[in-house]
């Protein structure tokens, strides 16, 4: 352990931001002094559709949040080796992530990782506070409309 | 004039925020001491598809960005309102904004607001660098493949 603090880590996909990310983050935030984020490789989400933007772009965009200390790209093949590196006191999960929490504290008690396990609520206090729910809102609403040109003519006035 | 620096206003819709907008906004920012925006409100947004998501959501997330020292609501009659209050010495627009820079700075000089305008580049560094082609991107991929249900039995492990 260094000596700047307890740290926590958040984990997850963060394909297209919406407030249950941040509410996720601000919440694990809470539970230490600096929050380190690991996000998921395009090539490791498996468990559901590939994200629709890439890697690097969700790297950049939670990097931007204030509440986030320091984010990185998971590791390709060993998902434990960056929980080694950041050796948090916490690592959270979201509401809607699959693993277990037991599960997970066992496999990081037999990996040497004492890092306490939480789960962070699901929040509600917004419409689109899911990525799949933010889909379907677009592929409800716009497919066949082709209404998503900006028409180049139009300018300002009021 | 308060006394706490060159404050510089961005505008724009922010609906599914990407590295297009964090670029237009950093570098927006660059330009004084303290960045204010003002967010489109749904009713607004008129020249374009209705946003996906809505006024109170896209706000609380351009909120939560780093670069962002204060954001709010635009006025729903007045777009000028919000200008006057803040009082900054640059506006700056997007570089796909609608408006004309000479357009604009004409409409604020009859209003008596002295503000600079300055159109910021477009950013090309990432590929979803702009709200359409995301959701051009979101039909293209997921209309029709009922494929974004998380399958409940899936739990973690590796």
């Amino acid at each position: 352990m260094s000596g700047s603090g307890r740290r926590v880590v958040a984990t997850g996909t963060f394909d297209i931001l919406h407030p249950g990310h941040l509410y996720y983050l601000e919440e694990s935030r809470k539970l230490g002094d600096e929050l380190h984020v690991i996000i998921a490789r395009d090539a490791n989400v498996r468990h559901k559709p590939r994200p629709v933007i890439g890697e690097a772009q969700r790297l950049k965009l939670v990097r931007a949040l204030r509440v986030v200390d320091a984010a990185r790209l998971g590791d390709p093949t060993d998902m434990f080796r960056p929980i080694r590196e950041i050796d948090p006191a916490v690592i959270t999960l979201g509401f809607n992530q699959h693993f277990r929490e037991d599960d997970l504290e066992k496999a990081l008690r037999e990996r040497g990782i004492g890092a306490e396990v939480v789960r962070i609520g699901e929040y509600t206090g917004d419409p689109c506070t899911s990525t799949r729910r933010i889909i379907e809102r677009i592929l409800e609403t716009r497919a066949g409309s082709g209404k998503d040109q900006v028409p180049e003519s139009r300018k300002g006035g009021s």
